[in-house]
């Protein structure tokens, strides 16, 4: 009998904003893996604390080590690829005998490090992705605000993208989200600036977490900008659309 | 002792996929609202079926008939903000004396009515709102593909756009969501078109519900589509970015 890879959205962080499907997967599972960096507990982990079975086999999928070889080179990217091939490999061999439960930040198809195992073991086992609250919806409902309504159109915009892009893409668009932002901010904030939209723009560290803060983009140190960390650009709602009656 | 008014995202339509904060809050509620058109059940109000409390008072708030007005008309948009104002007055009443719990699709935040009741109400009453997994989260995760990965980016659209405008913007991102998909079908597909987008696109219809339905949009007939329907065009994964390690 074939087990079966899971992947379970765990949404944006506060830990009852996981879904019940997730929530009940998570519980009963007896082999769990994680993405984390080295030398550290991992969000994911981090997120389910309190929730595991007792019997459950962690295992921690830590990335190779970055210090030797730079970030962008293609040594690196190799040996990304590698860790990947690796991770794919030995869940695969667990799943013969048991389901395996991986644990995935927000939503896993949504920017998700998920794909990268979902690529490579999609043709070899039967996989089941748990849809989870994406980061970006725990840090615009912090924000007290609505980012979408009538007929907003909604950017989502990697901070890993070219300023200039950034910039023309801020410039067409009634709502924005910049995932990404971590060491990238000072690029974003020129080109929200750029794009005349500096002064609409928050940033939202840490959503739904303990450590949540939102402050107005234009204030923040951007020299001093962690991982966990969203801008969001609210729409006005364009000419209300008479298409919301549900 | 004054009541808060909480506006509780259910997810995309399987009552299993809201958070559980979510289902905490509405299985304690005693008084619970919620939009629906006439006549029918209403959707939210379907997802919760079998969770309520035995007391719980329900404030079923029905969309103003629309057989006599036309749908776009200046008549018809005053209605529908009478409409609101008068549900604001009176989800405000009932808050002086108990905490109102409102159920929305989705995250309540993202294209939700839910933002007629808050602006008019957000001055007036504490309100919390809790996020939920989106329709489109829902409806990516049902095609098994990510939507996003890499650099990608994704631009989230209303059907109710002009066709040109929609074009446009399908022609300039990596990925796509068309949302308020139902009779606005056929000038989607006509923008996917002159796009060239078209091949790429998938419809999925009440995703992650009973009687979720996907198929490649080619092939769909576009004067047949519900109000619970949503476009999906997944990115091909932009130059993967080495930001994901979490
Ligand atoms: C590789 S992406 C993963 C996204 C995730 N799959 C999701 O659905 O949100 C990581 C980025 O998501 C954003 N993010 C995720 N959760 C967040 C949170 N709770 N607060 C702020 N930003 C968050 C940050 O921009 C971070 O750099
Ligand atoms: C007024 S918007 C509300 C969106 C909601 N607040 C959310 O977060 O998904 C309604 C539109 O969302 C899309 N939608 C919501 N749930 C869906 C589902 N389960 N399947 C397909 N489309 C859905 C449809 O395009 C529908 O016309």
């Amino acid at each position: 009998m074939m087990g079966r890879l899971i992947c379970a959205g765990l949404g944006p962080g506060a830990a009852d904003l996981m879904s019940l499907r997730a929530a009940r997967v998570i519980e009963g599972a007896r082999e769990v893996a994680y993405f984390r960096k080295k030398g550290r507990k991992g969000m994911a982990r981090t997120i389910v604390e309190g929730m595991l079975h007792p019997e459950a086999v962690e295992h921690a999928m830590e990335y190779p080590v970055t210090t030797e070889l730079p970030f962008a080179s293609p040594a690196y990217r190799e040996a990304l690829a590698l860790f990947y091939d690796d991770w794919a490999d030995r869940l695969a061999a667990i799943a013969r005998e048991s389901d395996v439960v991986v644990l995935c930040e927000g939503d896993p198809f949504f920017y998700g490090s998920f794909m990268h195992l979902h690529s490579r073991l999609q043709d070899r086992l039967e996989i089941e992705v748990i849809p989870g609250i994406t980061g970006m919806s725990g840090c615009w409902t912090a924000t007290g605000v609505p980012i979408t309504w009538g007929d907003d159109v909604l950017t989502v915009l990697p901070g890993t993208l070219p300023e200039a892009e950034l910039a023309r893409r801020l410039q067409d668009t009634d709502a924005a989200v910049i995932m990404k932002t971590g060491r990238n901010l000072p690029q974003i904030r020129a080109a929200l600036e750029t794009a005349g939209r500096l002064g609409d723009a928050w940033l939202c560290v840490r959503g739904t977490m303990e450590g949540q803060r939102i402050a107005p983009l234009a204030g923040v140190d951007p020299e001093d900008c962690p991982y966990f960390a969203t801008v969001i650009l609210h729409g006005n709602g364009r000419r209300p659309s008479l298409d919301d009656l549900a």
